[in-house]
């Protein structure tokens, strides 16, 4: 597959940019690594004069930009969802490095969109956020002082994808028969009506069960015929008389 | 040797610098990865609050920042100096791309100061400033907008720095917690009879089933904690009135 539509197939999501100066930079960032597809999560201010003249010759990309109210809005299509987060979260899987990420990332855009989460300038993504995501990504920075401009962590990662699709880093990863943003999604829902149902599962009370259940099927990437295997089993179990 | 006294030996030049921000920008993409010596060489305006602005919480290495006159002057005591350089140039020996010229680098700082040098922000390096030099360095961008912002195209080559000095690409994951052999097939069993109780699952004639099922949960390196979520799930969900 071209490098050029493997890249075509990735998308850069920024949440809730509130400098449009960064939003700029990013899609600057972003057209020098060959990426061009950018979603904007309720952005504080665009299209806005700042954002177009830190683009510099990237404006194209920007002009393109889709914004949405909502991170599944940017997510809905895709086959993997990567989160940029800063530090190590309890609940969540073990983060990748952005190396290790890239080769995971370009495997998947083989098959499918790819997109490329990242937070707000100041707090980053929220736990829900990142739970919607299917693979944390840590860039390895200074344990002092790990704060990166948001531009400046979307040109590493672009970067990186960029190496990673021109094939320059050895064999690449092949997800095959993924199952979507969608589908996981829709086998999430299904799985919290039925432990709701049984009683194992109460909102009110168990905060931690569902982003325990999260964290265990996103480190196992499902298939789309695993999804089916599973939803399968919770229609047979939900309906099953004593 | 640790990767702070190795990082300290390597300098950052920006050369004639047009825009305070994209020096502020400079400090801030040093520091997240553990580099502090900032030489400016003629810099258009330093010190300005533009820089302090967008150094963030990196304003230390702005105000230990050298300004000197020349390259020349920044370069001195170096064993090695590293240039940045968007094209190729007839006259430059060929250029090196990021990563190989980071183990470089790194290898060179075990036995003296190094200096990575920027050019100014609508040029880049003279043909003469790349001469003074030892080793071009060229980050391969997009052919058709290969233009990287000044401090983004800092944060990549300070990324890989890091790495390099590292010595590591990637974080050992840890099994930590894991499920025993006697517990995961205490939960493969489980699994089977509640799959079979329900007529979800025939023995006589799923063949296919238990192996995909087998395939998905030897794939997530099941923890403790998640097999008894698993089977309180299981069992919630067999004795569940209709």
């Amino acid at each position: 597959m071209p490098t050029a539509a493997i890249l075509d197939r990735i998308r850069v999501v920024l949440i809730r940019s509130t400098h449009p100066g960064n939003i700029g930079g990013a899609a600057r960032a972003m057209k020098t690594m060959g990426l061009s597809k950018l979603y904007l999560v309720e952005p504080a201010s665009f299209p806005d004069p700042v954002a177009d003249a830190r683009a510099s010759g990237a404006t194209d990309v920007l002009h393109s930009a889709i914004v949405v109210s909502s991170l599944s809005e940017a997510l809905s299509g895709t086959v993997l969802s990567a989160a940029l987060t800063a530090r190590r979260r309890e609940m969540s899987l073990p983060p990748r490095m952005p190396r290790e990420a890239a080769a995971e990332i370009v495997g998947h855009a083989m098959t499918g969109d790819v997109a490329l989460v990242f937070g707000t300038e100041a707090s980053g993504l929220t736990n829900d956020e990142v739970a919607l995501c299917s693979l944390p990504v840590t860039i390895p920075a200074n344990p002092e002082y790990s704060s990166l401009n948001l531009a400046a962590a979307v040109q590493l990662l672009c970067y990186e994808i960029r190496l990673a699709a021109l094939g320059e880093l050895g064999p690449v990863v092949t997800a095959t028969d993924a199952a979507s943003f969608d589908e996981i999604e829709g086998f999430h829902r299904h799985l919290e009506e039925v432990m709701a149902a049984s009683g194992f599962y109460d909102p009110a009370t168990s905060k931690r069960l569902l982003p325990r259940v999260r964290r265990l099927f996103g480190r196992v990437r499902l298939e789309r015929e695993e999804i089916n295997i599973l939803r399968g089993i919770l229609a047979a179990l939900h309906r099953k008389p004593d």
